[in-house]
């Protein structure tokens, strides 16, 4: 894996969440926030530069040979100071001499050289240049790192646009252009998928499987290090292609979050989903233990949330992210989670409900009108509630089959039906594509075939998959977690994007006895309490409130109070507050002679269940709500769940039922049920807040929030926010 | 998937763990607990009963034509009373016809005729039978029920073994005996894997797509219902068979845990490895999460610590499986988990990290001489510390590929290899499998090639792995997976199962003072305490301790003592302790009026983390380790480690290391790092004493053990024993 480098984003700021951006000056544009990748994915013209039999390491050959073999769907001019001639064409000694000036140059000579060559080019007119060397600074020497600030520079000032470097190219399918060193790319179909991989060798063997599975593409890119043209870039200039229906990418690392999310925004509008294998998931969550904010969460788990928002499908391997595309493809989105499943495999059977569990995938239920329709159909002493054993017997009576999923499909409470299937490989195979198509003719819901053991892809494999008119998923899991993915695409369809509400809070009301009266007003209400500014104070305001009493120190030096002993629980009577007093500054004091103590908080002693709630702010991706379940050990398990803002109450049950120990919510070894009502609306409120003071705030954090028993409320005993 | 009835196991019981197995008599046994699938698999004879053009939907037309077609490599013989000739042969009307007796039955008749067609048999000399139909008792219909009783209870006396029913057959590939029900079975190569499938129709596809990818097979078998025959016997047919070198099985019940775990004791000690795919996982864990000794444990959960102790690997999916068998097919154990990688994608490196740290691998960390030796031979720039990117530029250098691949497996801190590859699929690709096998020649240690994206699998593909000597895995998640599967075997491998300790501890050990005294030798000290009859003397007692303490209410009807408010905890001085004494007894006379108050322990209060150790004896598998932390939350999480009895300190670190929430027993949030050697010492003591008292204990349960900082040892602070 290269390791990326922090390149600066050519975005100032995004303020208060509402991705107003303001965008430095730049020739070429595509809106205020992306780098145009027309004249590098759309060329009129391209010089190869460094042309010879046998610059890099042939390269130059292969390109170029795969230009002449598609008919030179563009005007092709070779540059190479020190030939004549090549191949039968002239070559030129630079741009400089080049007959006009050309759009794109694909630059095949070491990384030492690029500068210079481009530099010349844009001064006669060069528009956009692939990179394929490596060696810009993104292994960490000094003269790569050099070479690549000059590119940035010469980017910034004159509007080119660079795809790399370190990256093995890119192809327009629609137009024929293949820059990419390597004649096995040829005859990959045309489609609907575009591609953005970081990645190139593993991009050329993801196309070439994806195209054996029935795929086809429309641009694909293999973006290298990113130096100028980034991810966001080129999903902008897909969203905006209309050959282009959907996106996969495989992604090291997202450089201009910001732009990622706009362009991901701009995707969903436009119904082109996007599929997203995550590289260095491992590396980025030990980074993120590392940091602060990250101390609960994992940046994998922050991106998960960006992915959930905008709609972006995570797949889990190469593999699976051909599967996704194929699902996806159908273009039918479901209107709920609920999966009808089909068979003739009692084994199959029981590992789909198995993959099922784990994935947490919804099984419809049936109505019984169309139960008693399908009986008839199935072997008997099975049952036709999905998922469906039609048993053995049904191989042989494809119709049949095919009637019982179009039942399935026709009951109100299905949303997606998947049906057992096996693709032909040979062409003389008799089974019949009709049997599929005659469902998703049938229905306006969304229909897959599940393939139990993953099969070889031949010609009459794929004629068979168009004439049926669905995705065929190779294995029981991928089927499990593709359908999942459709329906979180679908879902996040729903949702949409909404602008977010203007924030018009105020600072003062964030302060003293206002805050408490506005956490009070937003389902937030603090337990009982007062502060005191010495021991003895704190004994009396202890008696007005009533006993037992919490204590808490109150001091600059102690914003973790548990770990200096700042805390003390359960206090019965005046003595002991008082005792507790003195014992916690005693010691603060013997941590921190020069601490400062400004009083005591003293409060009403609630009891319930622990929760964590927060508001954190990603220094990448915004503002994000936080749900925990109790304190330390939770926080060592990290059993947490993430949303970005706004969050609403429907956010907030799925991201309690997203708890691992959630059960500890429900009645659990003689506690009664807690008040999960009133947690929810906690949650909701608290992004409300966030969101209408978010110009002063940048964390904000209930720890703990005591949950009580159901009808009882909750207590937000600590409120931590950090201003911005 | 068909419901598995309890069949009732032909073995009466096992005692105390140490499967000293009884068996009922019965004529033909494999050893003492095994009915011998001889008859079945090696047939001399067979008899085709119900045979006829169209009988049983044409199987069994479609099974002559199979042994027809491998030039009836056993005697056949056709049975019909309906009929004289068929396919040119004479037809018997009845076992009694025929001019001599046959091994072995392949019934093709409807369900209710099988059992007056086995008495026939079994009068005439039969001594096996395969039947294919269903409907005897599997889906709960009384009078399939009854056929399965009057089928079993044949087999018991005449010693008639059965495969079947619902199943769709067999084959014995070294004799060409293919009890196949489709044509398309011929073909699959012999080789050294056999297969036990419950399910027939996935068990087709699955040997057919293994055979794809270069795998063999020696027997398979589609075991169904199992009413007879079951997995036990067939893997212990397998293992004393020469031609199997591994077991595949794919396994929705185990009916027989104690003949299941010795068939894979004797697999482990033949070195022959058992791979499983385990259907109803989710089932199970629902079933377990109802009953009283699975409230903290899913049966899937014991059936894991099963597998880990015999050396059985699970697979998560079919094609998973295939990948492992390849894998195992080396037949080279490695000495440790160290995996070093090489390849030439960056991509492909950081999702085999990802990979790697989502399945626990462990990378080789090279020495600095090897680093050395690899680097003149990759790209410039990168490392040559495993995982190792290669860059692009070795694609076409493949003997530097091969050497650097030699280098790592010569690395004494190698324990595995593995080395990108991609195979050929046409037989004009120009790849050389020397540049693989050349690294497996120079090593002993297992070498296995990883693919990224799957791909087609072609007769020039199978040519060059075999060339190659090692497995090419479909996948990065499955080659992690596969080598963490090769990893746990060797480990099984290199502890083997010992034979059990004699239990010799007296049941007066486990009585009153003895007891904490026992508990006290072997690791498990309690806190300092005493028992006291009534509050006031509670009170006294406290004061002899020191305050603060604990008080715990001694009733019959306070087993739960939490739950019925029975502990009360820092008890400051007597006034408490008596107010404390009144207020339990007078909850639970509150919620039992009759309860009986036997009295109060006093203990010292002692603090640390709470962990829960026990002993529970699983009904059908026995005893097992359960190491948890924490109490109730912990439990909701269900974050807790399972081994079969015994374990040792080594197995005690695992577990610890299993648990989700571990960090707690390090330095956490301002708490120093617990005394895990003491909690340690304390899993294998607690093993220890169960070996020791086994003929007495059924559970024994320590919760809380809490575990004090480091150098302060552990306190079992409830010690639970529930009697045999």
């Amino acid at each position: 894996m290269v390791s990326i480098p922090d390149l600066g984003a050519p975005i100032d700021a995004i303020d208060n969440q509402d991705f107003t951006i303001k965008v430095k000056k730049n020739r070429i544009w595509a809106g205020n926030v992306f780098h145009s990748a027309e004249f590098f994915f759309r060329p009129k013209s391209v010089a190869i530069v460094g042309a010879s039999e046998t610059g890099g390491g042939g390269w130059a050959r292969e390109i170029y040979r795969n230009l002449e073999y598609a008919g030179f769907p563009t005007e092709v001019y070779l540059i190479n100071p020190r030939r004549e001639e090549l191949w039968g064409q002239k070559v030129y000694p630079d741009f400089a001499s080049l007959p006009k000036p050309v759009d794109l140059a694909l630059t095949i000579v070491p990384a030492q050289y690029i500068p210079d060559v481009l530099a010349e080019g844009v001064e006669n007119g060069l528009k956009a240049a692939l990179i394929y060397a490596a060696r810009f600074g993104e292994g960490g020497d000094e003269a790569g790192a050099r070479r690549g600030d000059t590119i940035r520079s010469l980017c910034e000032d004159s509007g080119l646009v660079v795809c790399g470097p370190n990256c093995m190219g890119a192809m327009s399918f629609p137009r024929n252009l293949l820059f990419y060193p390597a004649t096995r790319i040829r005859g990959l179909p045309t489609g609907p998928v575009g591609v953005v991989f970081q990645s190139g060798g593993t991009f050329m063997f993801w196309l070439q499987r994806a195209a054996e599975r029935g795929l086809g593409f429309s641009y694909a890119v293999s973006s290298g290090n990113e130096l100028n043209l980034d991810l966001a870039d080129y999903i902008n200039f897909l969203v905006e292609d209309d050959d282009t229906k959907m996106i996969a990418c495989m992604v090291e690392g997202v450089r201009r979050p910001e732009a990622f999310m706009e362009a991901a925004r701009q995707a969903l509008a436009a119904e082109k989903p996007i599929v997203m294998l995550k590289v260095g998931r491992s590396d980025l969550g030990k980074k993120a233990a590392e940091s602060h904010t990250g101390a609960l969460a994992s940046d994998d788990a922050v991106l998960q949330a960006v992915c959930r928002k905008y709609g972006v499908v995570r797949c889990y391997s190469l593999d699976e992210m051909i599967d996704q595309c194929a699902v996806l493809n159908q273009r039918r989105w479901p209107r709920g989670r609920r999966i009808a499943m089909a068979g003739f495999s009692g084994g199959g059977k029981g590992l789909y409900l198995d993959y099922s569990n784990d994935e947490g995938a919804v099984q419809a239920l049936l109505s019984d009108n169309t139960i008693a329709q399908i009986e008839p159909y199935i072997d008997p002493g099975l049952s036709g509630q999905s998922p469906i054993d039609c048993g053995a017997g049904i191989a042989s009576r494809q119709a049949d089959f095919s009637t019982v999923c179009s039942l399935m499909a026709a009951d109100p409470s299905v949303d997606i039906v998947t049906m057992q299937g096996q693709l032909p490989t040979l062409r003389d195979d008799p089974s019949d594509p009709s049997i599929y198509a005659n469902v998703v003719d049938a229905t306006d819901k969304p229909v897959i075939a599940h393939v139990r053991v993953s099969q070889n892809m031949t010609e009459a494999g794929r004629e068979f998959l168009a004439a049926a008119k669905m995705a065929f998923v190779q294995g029981l899991p991928q089927t499990v977690r593709t359908m999942q993915g459709l329906c979180l695409y679908a879902e996040a369809l729903r949702r949409g994007v909404e602008p977010l509400p203007e924030a018009t809070g105020k600072k003062t009301d964030l302060e003293g006895d206002a805050f408490d009266k506005l956490l009070r007003d937003r389902n937030l209400p603090p337990p009982a309490g007062t502060f005191a500014a010495t021991a003895e104070a704190a004994s009396m305001a202890a008696t007005d409130i009533g006993f037992p009493v919490v204590l808490k120190i109150v001091s600059p030096q102690a914003s973790h109070k548990t770990e200096v002993g700042g805390v003390a629980l359960n206090l019965g009577d005046r003595v002991a507050v008082v005792a507790a007093a003195d014992d916690m500054a005693a010691r603060l004091h013997a941590v921190d002679p020069a601490a400062r103590i400004d009083g005591y908080l003293v409060q009403e002693m609630v009891s319930g269940t622990e929760v964590i709630l927060g508001v954190r702010k990603d220094p990448q991706f915004g503002a994000f709500m936080v749900v925990g379940l109790g304190g330390v050990l939770v926080e060592a398990m990290r059993d947490i769940s993430f949303r970005m803002l706004p969050v609403n109450e429907a956010d907030g049950r799925e991201m309690l039922d997203e708890l691992r120990g959630k059960a500890v919510l429900g009645a659990f070894r003689g506690s009664p049920a807690r008040d999960v009502d009133a947690l929810v609306k906690a949650i909701r409120s608290l992004s409300d807040l966030y969101m209408d003071y978010r110009l002063h705030l940048a964390d904000l954090e209930v720890n703990p929030l005591i949950v009580g028993a159901a009808g009882e409320g909750v207590w937000a005993v600590d409120v931590r926010p950090v201003w911005r």
